[in-house]
């Protein structure tokens, strides 16, 4: 039975989990559009499979499981043969934790700031939620280079995030970063010159390429 | 070797770790009280450790490991044998896709807006950094609210966010859910019986009262 991928295209956090069935070599799937700009993530018939009505949903066979960071988990050890180092073998305690730290690193220090310049420069005036408040761009502005300072020490040490192999951990932030480098993150990137390789190294990989739009 | 856990036992990502251990019966640790009240987390001696400057930190042996839901990933794999529904079985393939969904439920909807409101209401006065801004305050309570209510359908279905068994995904919530539920978050709780019900359940857990101060 075929994977279905409840998504958009256009939609970062459909990219994060395009991105990793890339990166595992699953071309057995079907994506199938829903809709952000006509809301259909708020119609009853998606509602009664994904509760929160959000973007992206993986139907297995009739199993079900949302949040885009879980799909690509999910995925990644249901295919695990496939990309052994994506997300560490299960039975290697320290390359997990090393890993589980690196997810966190992710979600607690790069994903509320990238997200918000992107939020605050680009989707609130083309929604029409407001104008850009400059004190919020410049509140994750100083996050992110109080924080990226960090990253700089971490992967002058070593080549990804959770160690010497790519993983979700660095994959995790494509989507977001992507959308927010011309928004004055590039800048931040740049004063730190093993963060600013890094993130052209995981931009560059085909798996990324090939789910863009 | 036993366990060294870098610490304070008031901090509440020190409490999800102390939780954690008590859950898997895990008593041979030693926990090294590192000051935030002194600043301590920021000396260089800790920060040769932990880049970060954050509790807590986990040294297995000389293995490190920070990021406080990392750590307790860790050790409920390491100690699998001693309970093995904190975690999911790691071969169980569909129990661990709920559990991660699960486990990104929680930072993606209950953490902010949780720590949000303990932060505007206990962390800003009591710290100086300024006076209770209400709109801030009202807009965690409108977006615990939401979340909660989503929470409620999740939870009238199944016993515990990632299935019938307590996970560390219950857990997580504890330490900011029993900092800001006197500061106007179980006024939401109570809106939702299931919700209210989950929330007392997993508070009256041993592993809880034990590692609360």
């Amino acid at each position: 039975m075929v994977l279905k991928l409840y998504g958009m295209r256009e939609a970062t956090c459909t990219q994060r989990v395009l991105a990793t069935l890339a990166e595992l070599g699953v071309t057995d799937f079907e994506l199938i559009k829903i809709n952000l700009y006509e809301q259909e993530q708020k119609q009853p018939s998606y509602l009664a499979l994904q509760p929160w009505g959000k973007l992206p949903l993986l139907d297995d066979d009739g199993y079900l499981v949302y949040e885009s960071r879980a799909i690509c988990k999910y995925l990644a050890l249901k295919f695990h043969e496939k990309n052994k180092t994506l997300m560490p073998s299960l039975d290697d305690l320290k390359a997990y934790g090393q890993f589980e730290q690196a997810c966190s690193i992710e979600l607690s220090y790069f994903e509320v700031p990238a997200f918000g310049l992107w939020f605050e420069q680009f989707i609130k005036p083309m929604r029409g939620f407001g104008a850009t408040d400059e004190a919020i761009v410049n509140q994750h502005l100083t996050s992110l280079d109080t924080n990226l300072a960090v990253y700089e020490k971490i992967l002058s040490k070593q080549k990804y995030l959770a160690g010497d192999e790519f993983t979700l951990a660095d994959l995790y932030h494509l989507p977001h970063g992507v959308k927010a480098a011309p928004l004055k993150l590039q800048a931040v990137i740049d004063k730190y010159p093993h963060v600013a390789d890094w993130f052209q190294r995981i931009q560059e990989r085909d798996s990324w390429k090939q789910s863009v739009v």
